[in-house]
């Protein structure tokens, strides 16, 4: 069985490598896959971002653990989720608000009972002591009844979804700015109009291409494309689009039908 | 069986690669852990820590391999440590001196069994020539007698344990900085009187939290908390405490019982 | 069986964990090692070399998916090749070039079997849609022919070659600078004479050592030392020898036989 990790813990500590102690001594066939520990540290909307766009790609069945906890030892619940045939662990602070969005048919749990958590439980690091035991639990087909107890309320994160037409105009927002420097919104394929204008920080977007080396007669360095998470994203070839339009996470979009041909 | 690595070969090149495929060339069931190869190059007291802080949320079995290794192809030995059921398989330079600080029963065996090395021996990367065959072999019921023989002594590092109570005053240090900036010192619980002050490069603390988000009175932005390697740490909620006090590891920490309520 | 993954994907992002999920989708059994994924954004030698370095490390059979892309969703193919007996998989743009040239035997193959593909396959991220379960088929035994028809053009690299001996004298380039900072050469131990002095930024250096602390007479700080690569690498003890020689990659190094002594 798969477990999944998505931290803000780095690479540099003991953190991840204990994570992956604890689920091997109770589950030694477990094949452990880091999504990500370079969250931002305390990052819940990064971490949300990074599970959503990646969660699809892995079989039924999968655990995702993830563990972005500035609550930690508070009485922040534990909590699991199941959707989508597989079960996401982690903190109830939003960190599986976008999953909730995306998937119509989840249930949610309480984690309640303590006999699965590695003893003596530190109020530091749940992530070893509490996620990890019951990620490998899961993993061994204890079911979430066994875990838990159902809940209806968690925390939620503000909507993906985009703010709707008005006057052929759609305001949405970046919501993740990537390793390459390409700024992610939360507009999809739906939002995109034939003949395509973009506002972002007063600088405005034109081209549409399909794939980053494609040849166009505009010469605007950045364009749109639809990217592999299923969202428009803002681009520049071989270079950081983020950069030339000072984009940060939050700014706003805005999407409508161009008029007149400006290219 | 569980192997684990840490090292300071970062994650660009091909070192740690390298060392995989060897060891999954010898024993394709093993189960490799990077516990973290972001340790600082040369910083053997960094990977100490490292492993100290991890391996006991490691099964019985594990092998842990260490390689920072400044002296690599010198004439300093390659050797094998066995304690708490566990193996530790790295040069003779101090990596494993505070696990043998915390375990008592260890023994200790140079490796010279060169019938397990990869051939030809580079002189310049012991960790997939020698350490990672050496841990295969291990993991596949190879005995630390067969790699090696037996020695007494070998590299140890600074002790953990701090200078003893000077009229209700023990000095410590920081032994480690970790990714969120909190102080790791060598200080425990034991250490920590009901009511403490701490000082820390001419700063005071006096705060104790049990968890980074619980609610205090005092406004000072940092607190002590035990910390999940079993260590009082100084930590700061949100923020690094390491930039706030303009920390570093080694700088001595100083923890009296407080004489007067200064919250 | 192994798959390994060499990218420029970085860590922070969903990209690495993706094509993982879809790789234990189609084969839960896979072995999935990360060599590195930092390369440089678009930089196709550096991983080249990377692959160059590691590859005989791996067992046989090993899957070895490279994806440095700046071409993805162009008119670029996909390919594979056969060679050493374990397989690489990439898009073709020279990401195989060096292996190619270190091994006689080798088959190359265009992937066209857009069964063996995710589907939809996105415009922007093949190593999930294309490279990845191309990889796990190959690593359940499916077979190139069954992937794709040979071909026998496909895009190479600048050679590794150094240029030949004028007058006793080879002229080789930096082809890597490694985490340390040492700077890897295209020159191998045939090309070093008894008593060498290399020239590199003006610089001269003519200290040989075997490993890196190893002591000796003179007090230059770089030294020509032969690296676990197989190649000539210009080193410093601990610290940096690219940051001393202000060295990049491609510099050229000219290496000649020593006339006097002038150590």
């Amino acid at each position: 069985m798969v477990i999944t990790l998505t931290t803000d813990f780095g690479t540099s500590d003991y953190f991840v490598g204990s994570m992956k102690g604890v689920i091997l001594s109770a589950n030694p066939d477990a094949r452990i896959v880091d999504i990500s520990h370079d969250i931002p540290p305390q990052d819940i909307e990064a971490a949300a971002f990074t599970l959503l766009a990646a969660y699809k790609s892995f079989p039924k069945g999968t655990v995702h653990v993830a563990v972005v906890d500035p609550g930690v030892g508070s009485s922040r619940s534990p909590i699991l989720l199941a959707a989508n045939e597989q079960y996401f662990v982690g903190p109830d602070n939003g960190l599986f608000g976008y999953i909730c969005e995306r998937e119509e048919n989840w249930q949610a749990f309480q984690i309640t009972n303590e006999s699965y958590f590695r003893q003596p439980v530190s109020t530091t690091f749940h992530g070893r002591d509490v996620f990890a035991p019951v990620a490998a639990a899961l993993s061994r087909g204890t079911t979430p009844e066994e875990l838990g107890s159902p809940i209806t309320e968690f925390v939620k994160l503000e909507s993906l979804v985009p703010i709707p037409f008005v006057e052929g105009e759609i305001k949405g927002r970046i919501i993740h700015i990537d390793n390459f420097g390409n700024c992610v919104t939360n507009l999809t394929e739906e939002h995109l109009p034939d003949s395509a204008e973009l506002e972002v920080n007063d600088k405005e977007i034109t081209t549409v291409k399909k794939f980053f080396a494609e040849d166009t007669k505009k010469k605007s360095k950045v364009f749109m494309i639809l990217g592999s998470a299923g969202f428009l994203e803002l681009a520049a070839k071989n270079t950081s689009a983020a950069k030339i339009l000072k984009a940060k996470r939050g700014d706003t979009v805005t999407i409508r039908t161009r008029m007149k041909d400006e290219g």
